[in-house]
């Protein structure tokens, strides 16, 4: 080349916004470790290890649990193709982005598709899809349980036993839900899961930890047709994570480094503990943002606590704050997608990105630039009522 | 969970496999460095940057090309599925392992293929397509430049000509080809490539380079039918590495540095010295080999200088002579695939690992463990040979 591009320099940001969250400095130096091949002695013991992480993590005794070499969204897909056959009937419950953009996935797949709808923000009551069911027969019924376009934290326990009776599996988005909040995936039945490295595991995006259970294989192992994705085909993957250890892709080594440290950190501090930071944090947060006069949108009581989706005040320019919060502190939060575009703020306080100090100067800086905009309240209302939840309000 | 599995603590290795391959130090601490959210002003700026390295490194102006966020086998499904239509008709050209595997792609999207064989270790003649070229009237024709499996390497210049001539586009596998031997998309009207990091580029693995032809974009554009991976569906993705920057999914940030800084690394150097730097230390690799009595397996004159497969001496035991270099000299070779297993041994000289240090610690330890397994040959026999060769023989 002529003129090569500048150095690598990326500016430090606080990753308050709906993923990437802040990285640990531990899961960046794993993600810096030597590579080792991907059909190394220690790899593969690694991956065992790190398999038993992710069982310990969707709380199930799944062998077919996994991490597929892609981010998020291929997570999705990946359960997707191996469930669906052409002509299978599949029920999609959509109330934000991600049930939308599953239904895609699955249209791709040849399912014939069922919508089930819910305005954005609010979630599906079991009832909700008692017809459906019905009608549709489906073979698989889809449903995001941390919808990260709204911040609905879907319940499905009830849900879950809904679709069994009904004959069918059920498959779950986790993207942003694991870590966070509650997963059971064997105490509610779940067939198939999957989320994202970036959201409450506080690990770089890259790899999509899925799991499927049991049945779930079942229905695979006698499906008539091939996996539409050779690369997705869990089916294949399985010989590599299984004791035969048949080469399928190249692995990619350092990210699974990175999300075997983020695991073991998570574990280290415990599930539970976790999940009850993540939801101390967020009453924290929501204190605060309520003494400067910011509102949830999300239907009262499924809030999600690591992902707080919030209606911007009138009157206030959403690119001008969030550009000044970013360039002046530093601070990344997350702007709405879709009809929510220009009038939600998405504020992720995810995995190691969910600490006290980072509601506090979030707050503070919130607060700052609103005055500055011209809103009136007490210089330090936002912290003063976060302080007050923290100090056991 | 009860009890946590061990720290994170990779050997060191030296990976003269075939990928991943010896990785440079600067390009595990770009992996490192602080995580940027992905619709940050400085990351998009940073995929500009990385889009030029990748079309200097392609030898293409061609705008639609990326980074797919998976590993190089996803490379292969993103070009195939993106190409094809369910009953369109594909040539592949099988003379090894990933031939073989883009044959069950393009039968998975739907592709009407049609297989051309060679045996295992040789190479394509133009003349060999004809036939299929007249009788399948292929929309796409796919071929291997560099066959990781036999270590053969595919001229393409004329075949590119008779593919064009029959009216079909050209796909190719560059996934060890890029950065190691000459890869010369616009001059020889390659219309769809990918690559993987962990290969030449001395990056670890999880994303793969691509580029599409304005040729290719046409066919895409005049689809019937959605891609049928909505994760690797360029037309998506081409918005958000576009100016429009539309959300698709998640990028894997830290290995987009990773891979800048590899790309970064390789245009500091030049691709035409760094071919030249693969091309001599095969050079001293192979006589070295020669004097210990080890000889290539692929057809003579079509070597690859990246990828060496040789047939592994009569009586020597392959597992127990890879463990060895292992377990003893932390030095990684990689062994036969499919016909080719305990038969074959595949050693990489690719990227920061094509390096006289490597091949000369690599040969040492080789020519000794022969020689404790009873074999005779003067002491430092492969070494001379191979500094004859470096002094300018």
């Amino acid at each position: 080349m002529s003129e090569l591009p500048p150095s690598l320099n990326p500016p430090v940001r606080t990753l308050l916004g709906p993923g990437p969250s802040d990285i640990h400095p531990r899961v960046l130096r794993a993600l810096a470790a030597n590579t080792v091949g991907h059909l190394d002695p220690y790899y593969l013991s690694l991956m065992n290890d790190m398999q038993q992480m992710l069982r310990a993590t969707f709380r199930t005794a799944n062998p077919l649990t996994l991490a597929i070499s892609a981010t998020g969204s291929a997570g999705m897909e990946s359960t997707v193709v191996n469930l669906i056959e052409p002509g299978d009937s599949m029920v999609v419950c959509v109330n934000g982005v991600f049930g939308g953009r599953m239904v895609d996935v699955a249209e791709r797949a040849g399912a014939r598709v069922t919508r089930v709808e819910r305005p954005w923000g609010e979630v599906f009551e079991p009832a909700d899809l008692k017809d459906a069911l019905v009608k549709a027969r489906p073979k698989v019924v889809g449903i995001v349980q941390a919808e990260t376009s709204t911040g609905a934290w879907q319940p499905l326990e009830e849900i879950s036993k809904l679709v069994h009776d009904a004959g069918a599996l059920l498959l779950v988005d986790a993207v942003t839900a694991l870590g966070g909040i509650p997963v059971e995936v064997d105490r509610w039945g779940i067939d198939a899961i999957y989320s994202g490295t970036q959201k409450c595991l506080s690990c770089p995006p890259g790899l999509a930890p899925a799991s499927f259970s049991p049945r779930a294989v079942e229905v695979i192992l006698q499906r008539k047709t091939k996996v539409q994705s050779w690369y997705l085909d869990v089916g294949m993957l399985a010989q590599y994570w299984g004791s035969e250890r048949v080469y399928h892709h190249t692995a990619p080594i350092n990210m699974t480094y990175a999300l075997y440290e983020a695991l073991r950190i998570l574990h280290e501090e415990g599930l539970d503990a976790a999940q009850a930071r993540h939801l101390r944090n967020h009453r924290a947060l929501k204190a605060g943002l309520a003494a400067i006069g910011i509102e949830y949108t999300t239907q009262a009581g499924r809030e999600l606590p690591q992902l707080n989706a919030v209606r911007i005040p009138a009157g206030v320019d959403d690119l001008q704050v969030r550009s000044a919060l970013l360039n002046r502190f530093g601070i990344e939060i997350g702007g709405g997608l879709g009809a929510f575009k220009g009038k939600v703020w998405r504020i992720g306080l995810m995995g190691h990105g969910s600490r006290e100090s980072n509601v506090l100067q979030l707050l503070g800086a919130l607060e700052l630039l609103l005055q500055e905009a011209g809103h009136k309240f007490a210089h330090g209302a936002s912290v003063a009522a976060a302080n007050a939840v923290y100090a056991g309000g």
